[in-house]
This record gives structure tokens, C-alpha cells and sequence, in this order.
């Protein structure tokens, strides 16, 4: 299973990521987790330390060797059975079954779009090939430029994050209709930061559509952790129970 | 004055660029509301109706002959004294004094990124000549990319909004490094969200020499306003105060 994750910004796509991929990682599956986000914090939220992490926007030409991708196209030529299963582990940092992958920041103000590394990143994604109990997890970029790129174009399924909150909703049905266009059609939400059942009902009202596959609830165990800049315990009984739900119901229709 | 209003996903970028053109406006500056954020929702958080207005993206024929721009270039050449005062007014819609430019948005999944929209709005917003009570505000994308593409460029401060977290310190410590590349020093932030002096003083302690200028506190009404797709009211009194605060912090070091 690929899963990108996706939503708003700030409604906890990161939070959703990294605790899907260390409860899976717990559970004896074989997890990586990709940064797709130039204003990268997966790492932390992880609690993997990202210096010296080479990321994926710097091995062009290694990535570009393997899946035949030409440098300076979009979209190019891929080859039918690139060598690509060993890159990330010469490129990710692994930590209690979790491998974190880094895209790639915007190193100079001024210096330009980041097209060229979400291009790279895609092939990367498309090529891998997954064995049983192996988990791709992309934490992408806030909002719906991410679609534009088609960075998601390599996974099979789409989280959409959403909050109590109209214009996290509004976001969410814009993704929805973009997933179209590249192909997406496994498309769920999850709410996040839900504080009560009036605002679950809100979001079950608004989705139009979208499957709500679980609900994250707002935790202070979370905020918390965010304060103090540590991964928040999937101990906490009240997360713990939301993220294996959440689990459960993707492995349940996983392709 | 020229303001770009910066952060990480879901801080309030939206909400504090609405209340401040609102509060501006109600104070006979004429204010020109940039929503250059593809995941758009400027027009939602200041009432106005979005339908019909044509984004900049779409202009691109009529800035590029205003600007000299050639298309196809970033960067590009760019004239002296381009006629461009009266394309907010072609290309906008005016409500209560406030007027909404657009940027564009993504239009199709897999159809490329938004760096040439980047590059015109750019052109445009460095273009356009202030008379006394002119004012920009520029909502910007989450994150840092726009940083990237320098797409603030052509404004004289940048706002970056925080909230009491770790993560969003982190963008904003990212947001500043990155302005100096582009030649932008006035650089401020505001706290957003703030609950209690504790939170207050994680921010004063946090932004590590990033001048904290106000606080919108965290407040029922801009939650409530969101639920119900309305803009929150400026005559809520907690809300009134803080942008009034803010407003004032940056008259009174307007360039």
C-alpha cells in the first residue's frame, strides 16, 4: 500500500502520517515515510533526526540513472524496470522500523520552484516495488499545488485530513476533483482535531462524498508534544485507539 | 504599504490578512486584498463572492504588455514606468473598500505547478504605485515555497504568523532566512491562536530576535465564523482590540 496524505494547511496531515507509520511499524510492517513537504517537519514529529539526511532533490542524477528519467523533462521517459528498491535505504535515516525520505527544501529565497525534486520524488514513489508488510506513507504539501505537480501520481491511495472547519472541507473537495485527473481514485478523509460529537456530525454532513474513515480526535497529549517538540506517545490511550481504527479500516480495502 | 502575510499551514495567514483589510478599510485606506495562495479562500474570509472574478493567471497577455514581462521568462525584463494602476480595478472585485485580486488556482491535477502565475503576480504587485491610504495585503501560500519564487518580492514587509508550537516557530525561523535572499528586511511576526501568558511567553521566547508586534488571541468567534462559512466579525471586541494593535504597530513603522 502507497498512501499520500494530504489536506489544509495545519489541520495535522503531518500528525496523521507519522503516528499511521509507527503504529504500523510496531506491528511489524516495513514503513516508509516519505517528507513531500518543502517546509519539512516530519522528521520531528517522528522524532528522527533529519541532519545529514541526503534529500531525494539531490540524487538527480543517481534517480535520474535508474528510472531513465531525463534531467530537464516533466514527466520524461520512465524505464519498465528501473533498479530503484535499494535507494531508499542509501538515502533514508531508519528509526524503530520507520525510514524517513526527504524531498527536499527550498534552499535560497529567489532560487525557484521545486518542481524539478516533486518530479524526482514522483519516479522514486512509482518505482518502488512492495513486498508483503512493506508501507509507502507521503506526508504531502499543504493545500493542492501538490496535484498540479501530480507528486501523489505514485500511490494508490489519497488521505485527505480534515478539521471541523469549512475551509478545511473546501479544500478537500477541491483535492477530491483534482485526484481525478491523475488517476487517484481511492480517495478517504480522516477528521482530525474533532472535540465533540456536534462537530463529528459537521464533518460527516460535509464531505459530500468523501468516505470518513476515522477521526483523530483533538488531543492535548498532541498539543503538548507539538510545545515540547517531540513525537506525541502512541501510548495515549485515546490515540492510540483513533490511529489503529484508522489503521484497520485501510488495510481492511488495502489493494 | 506593501504586506505579505507568511506562516505555516493553518496558523491564521487567511483570517489575520482578512481582519486587518477589513479594519483598514473601515479607516479610509483603500485596500487591495491579494489572495495568492492556489488553495484559495481570501474572498470566503472577507464576504466576497469569488465566482467570476478572473485571477491574474488568466491575465497574462494584458500584465505582460503592462510590465514589459515576456512571457515564458522568470525574471524577465521588466519596463520603467509600466501603466499598471488600474488593473487591480479591471481585474478585482470591491467590497466595503476592500478590493480581492486572485492569483489562480490549480486547474487540473498533473497540469504543472503555478510558477508562471507566481512570476505575474510578482510583476503586477511590484508594479503598482501607492498614493497616501494605498494598501497591499498578500495572503501568502503555506509554507515556504513562495519564498522560492520570490513571489513577495515586490512588497516592503512580511508578516509571519505564528502559534503557540514548535513547528510553526520553525517555518518562521525558515520564512526569515529565506527573506533575506530576496532583499526583504522588514520582517515581523504575530502570534495567533495564543490561549493564556504562557503561550504568550513560549512565542516572546521562541522566535529568537523575529519582532513579535501582536497577538490575535484564540477566539470563539473566528472558530464559529469558520463553522458557518461567514467572516468573522470585527466588532467582536477581543478581535477589535487585537487587530487595532497590530494596525497601529505597522503604521507606525510604515515606510
Amino acid at each position: 500500500m502507497k498512501i499520500a496524505v494530504s489536506g489544509k494547511g495545519g489541520v495535522g496531515k503531518t500528525t496523521l502520517s507519522s503516528l499511521l507509520a509507527r503504529y504500523w511499524a510496531r506491528n511489524g510492517y516495513r514503513v516508509l515515510a516519505v517528507d513531500a513537504d518543502p517546509d519539512a517537519n516530519l522528521g520531528s514529529a517522528l522524532g528522527i533526526e533529519t541532519a545529514g539526511i541526503v534529500p531525494v532533490a539531490k540524487m538527480e542524477d543517481l534517480i535520474t540513472e535508474r528510472t531513465g528519467l531525463r534531467p530537464g523533462t516533466v514527466g520524461g521517459f520512465f524505464k519498465m524496470n528501473p533498479k530503484v528498491d535499494d535507494l531508499p535505504e542509501a538515502l533514508g535515516r531508519e528509526k524503530d522500523g520507520v525510514r524517513l525520505l526527504i524531498m527536499g527544501t527550498v534552499k535560497k529565497g529567489g532560487g525557484g520552484c521545486i518542481c524539478p525534486e516533486s518530479v524526482l520524488l514522483k519516479a522514486l514513489v512509482s518505482h518502488l516495488v512492495l513486498y508483503e508488510k512493506d508501507l509507502v506513507i507521503m506526508d504531502m504539501e499543504a493545500g493542492i499545488e501538490h496535484l498540479g505537480r501530480g507528486t501523489a501520481q505514485g500511490v494508490n491511495r489519497l488521505l485527505i485530513v480534515v478539521e471541523p472547519g469549512r475551509r478545511s472541507i473546501e479544500t478537500a473537495a477541491k483535492v477530491r476533483e483534482l485526484t481525478k485527473d491523475i488517476g487517484l481514485h481511492k480517495v478517504a478523509a480522516v477528521g482530525s482535531k474533532v472535540r465533540n460529537s456536534e462537530e463529528e456530525a459537521f464533518l460527516h454532513r460535509s464531505l459530500d462524498g468523501i468516505p470518513l474513515i476515522g477521526i483523530l480526535p483533538f488531543s492535548e497529549e498532541i498539543a503538548r508534544a507539538d510545545l515540547e517538540s517531540r513525537p506525541p506517545s502512541l501510548d495515549d490511550p485515546q490515540i492510540h485507539k483513533a490511529i489503529a481504527e484508522i489503521a484497520a479500516a485501510l488495510e481492511s480495502e488495502a489493494s
